[in-house]
C-alpha cells in the first residue's frame, strides 16, 4: 500500500522505485552519481566540461550524457524510475534544457531538474537547510539558503560584468599588470616571466627591443584567445604571493570575495558557509597559512566548509525531491561513499 | 632641372608634382583631405568607420577608399603623383595594408604610408617637432614625439588588456556599477536609469521582482553585444558628474589618463600636449569647469591643445614626407582651411 506521499521512493506493493541520477556539470569536468532510493551510491561517471556557456550546447549535453551513461548501467533493470538532478553555473536556455532532457530520456531518465551550482556546492558541504555558499572558480557567486531553498544570490554575472575575486578577475588583473610592467608604466613583477612562459613567449627582457617584442607578442596572443581564458593565470598569483604586484591583486581579490559573502550574510542567521571553486579551494585554502589568512571571510564563528564540487549536493537535492529525508547520518554516509568512489 | 631632393614637390622642368591624400581612419568615421604641393586644401571627403578592428578589413578599406574618392577628383589630371598618408589606431595586418594599397592605387594613389593615430593627433595640434599626445576615445594611449618621430608610446592595448581612462573603461565600470546596484550589492546610482534606458529595458525598480527582472535583462542584453560597445555608456557619466558612483568612476578615469601622460612625460622636455578622442574632447573638455578641473593632467605650464581628429596631422606628415616644410605659418593656414571646409 502506498504511503500517502506520492513520491515515496520505496513502495510496499511493488510499484516503481525512484533512483537518482545526480550530475555536477562543471566548466572543467562533469561528475555523475547514481543512487538507489535509500541513498546508496550505485555508480559513478565522469566526463569533460558539461557547461554550455564554455563549450557550446552540443558538447555540454554530450558530456553530461557520457557521465550519466557511465554511472547508469548499475541501476537494476525492471520497473525503475530514474530522476535526474543536474547542478550547473549560469542561466540555461530552453534549447539546452530540451536537448538535455531528450538525451537523458534515451538513457532512461524520466525527468530532469536543473539547479544552480550554488545549490550543489551548499548541499555538498552540509545537510543543514540554512546557511551560505560561496563559489569562486572561473566566476564568482555567493548565496544564502533558507529552508532548503536559495533565498538570495549575489554575483555570478560572468567575466565581463562582475565576478570580482574570481579566477577570470584575478587572471585578468595579472595579465594587465604584466603588460603594464613590460610597457614601463607599472612596476616590475615576477608575474611577467610566469605569464610569458604560460603563453610560450620568449623575449630578452633586458633590452627595450626585447621587451617591446614580448609585449606585442603577448598582446596578440591574449587577444587571439577567448577572454575568459585569462582565468588560467589565476593560479600563478598563488605561486608568488609575496611579489608586491601579486600580493596587491590577491588582497583585492580576497576583499571582493569577502564583499560577496557580506552581501548575502544576515548577522543573526549564522550557518555554515560552504565554499567551492578552484580559486577558493585550490588557491586560497591550498595556500600556506600566511597567505590563506589574507582571505578574511568575516563569518564570525560560523564554520567554513570547503567542498570539491557540487555532485553530493545534486544527490541530496535529488533524494529530497524524491521524498527521501537527508539527515546528518545519511549525509555523512553519502559523503563517505562518494569520497571512497574514486571518480 | 631637379633640385637634388628627389621628393621635391614642385619641379622646374615639368616633372611630376606630388599631391598629398591625408586620411584619418577613425573608429566612428573617416575624414580625407587632398592637398597640393604647397599645402593648399583641394578637396575633402568623409565616410564611415575606417578602422579594421571595429568593422573588419573589407569595410575599413571601402570607407577609406570612399572618403578618398570624394576628395580626389579635385586633383588636376595629368602627370601628378599622389602620396597617401593614413593615420589610424591599432596595429595593421599585412592583409589590410595590401588591400588598402591596391584599392587606393585604383584611385591613382601611388604609395600609401600608415601611421599611428598619435601621429595624426599630435600633428593636428602643433607644428612642433617635440611634444606629447594623449588620445582617449574608445581606447586610450599616450605618446612622446621627439624630432618629429614617435619616441615612446604607452597604452593602446585595447579594451581587454588596458586602456584605463578610455571610453570602454568608463562605460564598463558604469555598467558594472549599475549591475551591482540592481543586485543590491552596490550603492544606488543615477546611472541605473540612464543605462537601462540606453539599452531599452523598462523595469519597475521599486519591487524586488522588477529589479531582478531588469538585472537579468540587462545582463543578457550586454552579453549579446560586443564587449567594446560598453564604451557607449561613457558619455552618461558626464551627464551625472555629481552622482557619487559616477563621480568615483570619473575620478579614477581622470587619474588613469594622468598616469598615462606621466608615463611618457619627461620633466625637462616640456612641449605641447595635444589631446584628442571623444572622452577627452567631448567628455572632459566639454564638461562644466567644476567637472573639467577634476582632470588634472599635471603638465605644468605646457599648453594643452585639444583637436577634433588626426586628419590635419596626417596632412602634415604627408607634406613633410614629400619634402614640404611645415612651419607655423603653413600649419595655421592648413588648420584654417580644414576648419573652413565643413567636412
Amino acid at each position: 500500500m502506498a504511503r500517502g506521499n506520492p513520491r515515496a521512493p520505496v513502495s510496499d506493493d511493488g510499484s516503481m522505485s525512484v533512483y537518482v541520477l545526480a550530475v555536477d556539470a562543471g566548466g572543467s569536468n562533469t561528475r555523475a552519481l547514481v543512487l538507489d532510493p535509500t541513498g546508496l551510491v550505485l555508480g559513478v561517471g565522469r566526463a569533460a566540461s558539461g557547461n554550455p556557456t564554455s563549450g557550446g550546447i552540443e558538447a555540454a549535453v554530450t558530456s553530461i550524457a557520457a557521465a550519466a551513461a557511465a554511472a547508469l548501467p548499475t541501476v537494476p533493470s525492471g520497473s525503475v524510475e530514474i530522476a535526474g538532478t543536474v547542478v550547473m553555473a549560469g542561466e540555461q536556455t530552453s534549447t539546452f534544457t530540451t536537448q538535455l532532457g531528450e538525451r537523458l530520456a534515451g538513457l532512461g531518465v524520466s525527468r530532469v531538474t536543473l539547479s544552480p551550482d550554488l545549490v550543489g556546492i551548499f548541499g555538498s558541504g552540509t545537510w543543514s537547510a540554512d546557511g551560505y555558499a560561496l563559489i569562486a572558480g572561473t566566476g564568482s557567486v555567493a548565496g544564502r539558503v533558507r529552508d532548503g531553498r536559495l533565498d538570495r544570490v549575489v554575483g555570478g554575472r560572468g567575466w565581463l560584468l562582475g565576478d570580482a575575486g574570481s579566477g577570470f578577475w584575478l587572471g585578468h588583473r595579472a595579465a594587465r599588470a604584466v603588460i603594464s610592467a613590460l610597457d614601463g608604466q607599472g612596476p616590475p613583477t615576477e608575474l611577467t616571466e610566469l605569464i610569458l612562459a604560460a603563453v610560450a613567449i620568449r623575449g630578452d627582457l633586458t633590452t627595450p627591443t626585447g621587451r617591446s617584442t614580448a609585449l606585442r607578442q603577448l598582446i596578440s596572443a591574449l587577444y587571439a584567445r577567448r577572454p575568459v581564458s585569462l582565468a588560467e593565470f589565476a593560479p600563478l598569483l598563488f605561486g608568488v604571493p609575496e611579489d608586491p604586484v601579486a600580493a596587491e591583486i590577491l588582497l583585492a581579490g580576497a576583499r571582493a570575495l569577502a564583499d560577496l559573502v557580506a552581501a548575502v550574510w544576515v548577522a543573526d542567521e549564522p550557518g555554515p558557509l560552504v565554499v567551492g571553486g578552484s580559486v577558493v579551494t585550490r588557491g586560497w585554502l591550498g595556500a600556506p597559512p600566511a597567505v590563506r589568512e589574507r582571505l578574511g571571510l568575516a563569518v564570525g564563528d560560523a564554520p567554513v566548509v570547503p567542498v570539491v564540487d557540487g555532485v553530493i549536493g545534486a544527490a541530496v537535492a535529488g533524494l529530497r525531491q524524491s521524498g527521501v529525508e537527508v539527515d546528518e547520518a545519511r549525509f555523512r554516509r553519502l559523503q563517505a561513499a562518494v569520497t571512497e568512489a574514486t571518480i
